[in-house]
């Protein structure tokens, strides 16, 4: 299966959260720190909890490599254990020349197996090319993101009136004939989403945001599936993986995944 | 000693030239393939040969998270190697939420410890200041880079008739009040350099491009040093380490490492 088609067959049984996970030793549950192996203790229990009912998973690489050799240790483990029919997402926002572009793709695609990478694509075309080589992954290019500092550069207007986000995400599509481009595309605007949502074409996306950032999941999915464009998936990362820090957290973590669910599952059948 | 103290000790010694430590498995001298850690002993031989010459270090981390676990513990070796007195740049090209972007600032200030990073300023204010917080680090900003792609976004022409890079270069010299913030702009096109090189101010200035990818040191040099601009580092990595692959590679990087170092001082010495 493609990266795509394991995106697909989720999105098509009606599952659009995604479980970032963001394990963060200083976050997880007090009782696990005992554990020879903490994050990867953590993550198995999420998995567990979530692997059925998560659309996809992104793991946010920085979480990892703040360990060292030990991190990535953990993040190989923990690679081991997410379920082979989910799209896999490696959250590390690279952007290089291409002779280093095609070291970090063979470590993100080869050395890792990550179905998707998330890319800068502020270098230029060569830059992200060798990610774009992988025909079968998927690749989310950062085109508005959901922090405050969007509004230094990506909010720019350039030369012919439209904001660089937008000159961005018109060029992916341009660098798309494989079908294997996405964006990422921050939530926390409704009316940033409305205005753009028909430039993302066939583009995944990604949209961060949703939960600790403040955007909201109900009016999120409402822009989409009232477009009837289907294909988009909301991250969710601290909202949902440190929904609890009792010996029960995955149990907690899977009814608040299952309650998201069903608040996209309500709006997808208002537009059946 | 503060980065920028290691920095302009070396600068002053009339020290421009940064080795970049892109150490790849597939370029390294054969006979070194047989050891148990090649990419170990390969930096081991190329640091020794040029501690005393290099003004500072670039460390590529693509070329060492390529290998996953072992590379990162390669990385980790090589750091320890490393003369204490020299700026030493970990280049991953960072750029992510602030949430994230602390935890990759702890990654490579603390873990590694790292003198500096270069970062993708893209997304803003909040997604540098991380790293900015660490004030006796330094971060070089990425502005405009030496590939065919930098056309595509940092070329562009924005509403008042600036290039994007030199909105993102003016922007950063905002951000230098604790003076910790250096620029990358790339060394391939000299109409590029002088053009903007008013605009420098007080960062240090990461050239890359020199070498392999067609940039002219000799230049490259003039144009700085006939400014009376002498906060400079000319990144050097493949025409640099693998200059040679026999058993004397050592001392081939160490020669043609001494050999631009002469071209450097030679043209300093012009505008004394």
């Amino acid at each position: 299966m493609t990266a795509l088609e394991k995106l697909q067959k989720k999105q098509n049984d009606g599952f659009h959260i995604c479980v970032g996970l963001d394990s963060d030793l200083s976050k997880i549950p007090p009782h696990l720190k005992k554990s020879s192996a903490p994050l990867l203790a953590f993550n198995k229990t999420i998995i567990e909890a979530t692997r059925d009912i998560a659309a996809a998973y992104k793991i946010n690489l920085a979480f990892y490599e703040k360990e060292g050799k030990k991190g990535i240790g953990a993040l190989e483990e923990t690679l081991n254990l997410l379920p082979a029919d989910t799209l896999i997402i490696g959250d590390a926002k690279k952007g290089d020349i291409g002779n280093t572009s095609r070291m970090y793709a063979s470590s993100l695609f080869e050395h890792f197996k990550f179905d998707a990478s998330t890319l800068h694509p502020y270098m230029g075309y060569d830059s992200v090319q060798p990610f774009l080589d992988y025909k079968d992954k998927l690749n989310f290019m950062l085109v508005l993101t959901s922090n405050p500092g969007n509004k230094d550069f990506e909010k720019i207007k350039t030369e012919d009136g439209k904001f660089l986000y937008q000159v961005i995400l018109n060029k992916v599509n341009d660098w798309n004939d494989s079908k294997n481009c996405g964006i990422v595309f921050g939530a926390t605007n409704p009316g940033e989403l409305k205005e753009n949502l028909n430039s993302f074409k066939d583009l995944p996306v990604l949209l961060p945001g949703v939960g600790s950032q403040g955007g909201n999941l109900e009016e999120v999915t409402e822009i989409f599936e009232s477009a009837g464009n289907t294909n988009y998936l909301v991250n969710v990362s601290r909202a949902l993986i440190y929904a609890d820090s009792s010996e029960n957290f995955g149990r907690k973590t899977s009814e608040k995944l299952t309650e998201m669910n069903k608040t996209v599952k309500r709006i997808i059948s208002n537009y059946k």
